[in-house]
């Protein structure tokens, strides 16, 4: 039996077990000092209670033999699929159920897309980015191609016409930086995707932190977009979900290569690799898109950015280099006086008691970068700040 | 961009879809006819008490912040994986809790975990097969060798000394045969196995349904399977999770190929393409595995256990031949009077009112076979039972 070897070309990833030993060591050496932790990507509020009261009614019809559910639709539900198309709707963007697929999480469908692919296309990513779309291409052996996010560009690289892509990641607003594309830019990513019969990996995970009206919150609000799109959604930051696991992934009919239409071909992968997602669960993210749950829902993404500007405009009054916090929880700062993202990381922790993320494991151009999150308790939000204003 | 062709080698399976477009037109002429489904392979009794408090618990701790938990272990809380370990301590195997993998299925693990090999390997299925074996495996381009079961071989195939697999599968008690393979059967797989360091994927989705303590629940009961076996497991029939998904998979440690211990592949994918299953799913799963959780599922068991014996006794004794229905939830008769199994479908709903499976849908070597199923309401069974008898 041979193994994929393509696994063996994958780099171990250490980011955040070396945080952790780092930060180990260091309450070690001083067990006095309290530490506050703006460097994880995981939500702390719990569930909104309509969410919860949705998955406690659920749990109870499985208990019971008239309102059992056995199996139901690998792609989901259909009152869930709807209620995603609903959503949709507020946003101007006309779906079809049949073109939304349920997941247990954007993570999965990110990885599980790339069946339906050849393993001989050309990948293009932005650098800095979430590792999951390097590894996932590496372990099938795709060529992979970079675009660089500088500060220059503001961490929102566009299209070079010097590459021929088959395959384009996109993530807006962006893990790690949180930058967010305007409508322009992604005019200009969907004319290239057409012009080179590319498809666009469209993650818009962070898109309910979304504040500015003018900016896009589905790759669909651009036109042309459903000829070259997919687009990756999840309930973990929008609800909290990051331990109940539920996501969407679209994939309009309109998307056709090779003479073959991509929903049907990823209908076929989820029918035979999948068996869909929780009922309960089901039952949770359907909760979240009623008036009410996006009422709950919206009043804790608004306390997250709340963290996320008090803490962009605390570094920009310092005089730090700084890119999101307003439309995204993720605060991506230039560290400073020339110290590369892991000297800073030390200097963080050591000085401040501050643990935030280093740039350098998102990418050759996160080096020299640092990552804060939204995510906190305001009081150890603002303890935090007034730590970094004494320093 | 290019896709996956070899999705386009792929056969549209008609069979279920099929099976309802036949019964919906025997309904529309004969809208007085009760009809029984002793087709499908999924569970109608709801979940048990301690499963529906478990998650009853689960979901309320979600909703209050001190209690409230995002991102777990991809592979799995320590609190089921431990669980799952004294399951099998249960069997005589012992495992350790980094071997465990909770999965939201067999079926999505069966398809992944092809991942992590090569698809230049030789596959070996038995045929008749849950369609899900060879489709994931055609998905990939993989050469795929069939074994055949047959009335002469108890629908249990042996290896073949002339065929050198990289990769076999084995499912006992077998879907859909309900065929149950015994120790020394097993032993004859792990051993040419073993000599062609081929790796058995063991599908061991109803190995609660077995009550022979001698026939092996476990392909780890098998001295040497730790070095050449992985092994599936669900609860979907075991606790009638086929709505709620959750299953577990296990990597030896043990399991070594090209110098690379299989477990570390596996658990690299996982954690690239996966997030693990809702925390509120594993706490239900956890309690299946308490011993009042197994003293109540084994209830829900026994019960279908006796629908499968009344079944199978019936057949007996009206001269079917006859495999399954002791040790496992089907029942798998060849079609009387040299009818094909679609013939014997159309013979059985049109004079008998009753629905079952075309054994022609799972393999060539399926074609004059049929499957029943024991997952349904006892007075139906029995009703069933009669209309057969009074044939």
């Amino acid at each position: 039996m041979k193994i994929n070897q393509n696994y063996l070309d994958l780099k171990e990833s250490y980011l955040f077990s070396l945080v952790a030993k780092k930060v180990r060591e260091y309450k070690e050496q001083h067990p006095e000092r309290e530490i506050i932790r703006l460097g994880i990507g995981d939500v702390t509020l719990p569930l909104v209670p309509v969410v919860v009261e949705a998955m406690q009614r659920a749990v109870l019809e499985m208990g019971v033999r008239e309102t059992f559910r056995g199996y139901g639709e690998e792609q989901g539900y259909a009152f869930l699929r709807q209620a995603v198309c609903g959503y949709y709707a507020q946003k101007g963007v006309q779906l079809s159920d049949s073109e939304v697929f349920i997941s247990d999480g954007a993570k999965s469908d990110l990885g599980n897309i790339l069946d339906i692919f050849s393993t001989d296309n050309t990948v293009l990513i932005p650098d800095p980015v979430y590792p999951v779309y390097v590894d996932t291409n590496i372990m099938a052996g795709r060529k992979i191609i970079y675009v660089n996010g500088t500060a220059e560009n503001g961490f929102l690289p566009l299209p070079d016409e010097t590459i021929k892509p088959d395959i384009i990641y996109l993530c807006s607003p962006n893990n790690p930086t949180g930058a967010v594309y305007n409508s322009a830019q992604l005019e200009s990513w969907v004319a290239y995707a057409l012009e080179h019969e590319a498809v666009i990996l469209f993650d818009s995970a962070y898109e309910a932190f979304v504040q500015d009206q003018s900016l896009p919150t589905s790759i669909y609000q651009i036109p042309g977009a459903k000829e070259c799109a997919i687009e990756f959604c999840s309930l973990s930051k929008t609800a909290g979900f990051t331990g109940v696991r539920c996501g969407y992934t679209v994939v309009p009919h309109e998307l056709v290569r090779n003479q073959t239409a991509i929903n049907k071909l990823w209908l076929r992968r989820q029918t035979t690799k999948f068996n869909g997602v929780s009922y309960i669960v089901q039952r949770g993210a359907e909760a979240v898109f009623s008036a009410e749950g996006l009422k709950q829902i919206r009043a804790n993404i608004a306390y997250y950015l709340e963290n996320a500007r008090l803490i962009a405009e605390t570094l920009k009054d310092l005089g730090f280099w700084v890119v999101g916090g307003e439309n995204s929880p993720y605060i991506w700062l230039k560290c400073p006086d020339g110290m590369n993202s892991w000297q800073f990381f030390d200097y963080l922790l050591a000085k401040a008691g501050i643990v935030g993320t280093p740039g350098a494991g998102f990418g050759a151009n996160g080096e020299g970068f640092f990552r804060l999150s939204a995510f906190g308790d305001r009081n150890d939000v603002l303890e935090a700040l007034a730590r970094l204003r004494s320093l």
